[in-house]
């Protein structure tokens, strides 16, 4: 029998997720939980970097938690726990880790300058290193699989980079981490302009919390085809000709995308149809995923973050064993 | 009752230190462990900036243990710990300190671009943060009050800067700490030139674990005052007019040293008398200190880092379980 790979993946602890990020991230899930010994965590120490109030960290916390159940992560078969659950296992690894990091190499890391620049007065210590506790988070599973945004590869690269290094110093210890770059999907945003995103405006976006009418809304007063002005002129219907045509590509079937290329080609299937259409398979995938979610309780969350950090713990005190001994230091 | 402050202090991991040493920073021993709530650990974490063969790492930090003991460090008075004990609180501590630390500062810290020029080849990340966990080593237990060379009071300075940047974000969490800054002690080099250090070859200084033949031979060769050329010749028996005379003034009692400078002004105590007479004052401190370091076997020393690692524990662990309250993790 051949063992299952490990994968970690990181969620940002926010809960307010949009149909772009449903694409990026959530909809491979229930394949990655099956095929590998998966391990999803909150990222809420990596959250400090930017000062979260206290008392919004632990809702946060759970409201992504939700999410992801709603999107069909399965406690059943991944371990789901919150990073803090690990805080004194990564922040020791990450020690080590940074003893061995050259701070130049972080210095010109492109993510960490695009971050310095949003951050211009307060560019902390924590900031320069997130790479290193971006690496233990990897390693103190010995996670062969990291999903990761096209932006974020460097931080892979550096995560090989320390651990060969590591290695180098105290031999075999650490695994090294390959990069499972998403699909680079360009969900577009309403707008017409760009791809989906929260910074362009509540109305260019649609919420995996958005309501059933909230979708109409948004959906209707989407832009679509500039060049059709009236019914009886015949669409673009496809990814480039319709900014509506290419929200269907990613959230309607083949079926219902067939009626539209054929009605709207020959001018007989108008837009205010094919919008209701596009909300109707928007909301066929939200409405569940709501359900899903809103059927966990605060008390079901903490409930599922405790059995996942039980597991998570043990993993990583496995590895820190084994690296407090390469090291040397004394054991007592 | 008041109670007493608190204290911590840290010990490089190594055992081989010499006469500078013993008056810079272990001749307060005894009076610092009965007047404060004293920690000592052995800074075997910090050690890792300089990457130290995993085989060094234990025998040196008992080695150094030792050397305190038989400089009167007394293990039923102060909390002695390896800094590695605490690797997970210290660790975790150092990651929330380094979210509200600037990195700026600490690029411009004079010791780490002290420390920047040695290590050239390799500037860690770690290295940049060595101040930080400096402050965490301090913060952990609440001290009050930190010995410190005159160069590490930056260190001070910043873990200041760093719990005021803290409290003002999460309340009233971490003690400020104040440096206690050592005497100057400028324990001169044998070879008459600067301050007693290693770096200036073994014959320059004496070390705490030389024999009682070396010591003789050592200081037999030590530089003394050169306008004093024939037995006839008054002397200088000053600190500033004679080299052993300036060493007298730290290990001779003062009979020893109103003989000397009586003798010496006079023309009729010699060089080589005076010299045998500063080896009998540094073996009157020195074997005393080795016999009883010696008395300590490995066993013992680690059951004494056992004991010290328990009490240390329990403090630093509820210094976390409020950090964490306060900046508003996840508690399951």
């Amino acid at each position: 029998m051949t063992q299952k790979q490990t994968l970690v993946s990181g969620i940002r602890p926010t809960g307010d997720l949009h149909l772009g990020n449903y694409i990026g991230a959530m909809k491979e899930i229930h394949r990655v939980q099956k095929e590998y010994e998966a391990y999803f965590f909150i990222v809420d120490l990596h959250a400090l970097t930017t000062h979260p109030k206290p008392e919004l960290i632990k809702p946060r916390t759970r409201d992504a938690v939700r999410s992801y159940l709603g999107a069909g992560l399965d406690p059943n078969q991944a371990t789901i726990y919150a990073q803090s659950s690990l805080a004194a296992e990564i922040s020791e690894l990450h020690l080590y880790l940074s003893m061995v990091m050259p701070i130049g190499e972080l210095l010109r890391c492109p993510t960490f300058k695009e971050k310095a620049k949003q951050h211009a007065d307060h560019v902390s210590y924590g900031l320069v290193g997130y790479p290193v506790l971006m690496a233990a988070d990897m390693f103190i599973h010995g996670a062969h699989k990291v999903p990761v945004g096209a932006d974020q590869v460097v931080h892979i690269e550096i995560a090989r980079d320390i651990a060969r290094k590591f290695n180098s110093m105290y031999g075999e210890i650490l695994t090294l981490p390959n990069g499972m770059v998403e699909k680079e999907a360009r969900v577009p945003s309403l707008g017409g302009k760009g791809k989906m995103s929260k910074s362009l405006g509540a109305k260019t976006y649609i919420s995996l919390q958005d309501s059933k009418e909230t979708i109409q809304n948004k959906v209707k007063r989407a832009y679509s085809d500039p060049t059709r002005t009236h019914l009886s002129d015949p669409g673009h219907p496809t990814v480039d000709g319709c900014n509506v045509y290419h929200l269907h590509s990613y959230f309607s079937n083949e079926k219902v995308r067939k009626n539209i290329e054929n009605g709207c080609s020959a001018a007989n299937l108008g837009c205010v149809r094919c919008k209701q259409m596009l909300s109707e398979s928007i909301i066929e995938l939200t409405e569940p995923m709501q359900k899903r979610a809103l059927a966990y309780s605060d008390i079901d969350v903490d409930d599922i973050l405790r059995k996942g950090a039980k597991k998570a713990q043990k993993s990583a005190q496995e590895t820190i064993a084994k690296v407090r001994k390469a090291i040397g230091l004394i054991q007592l």
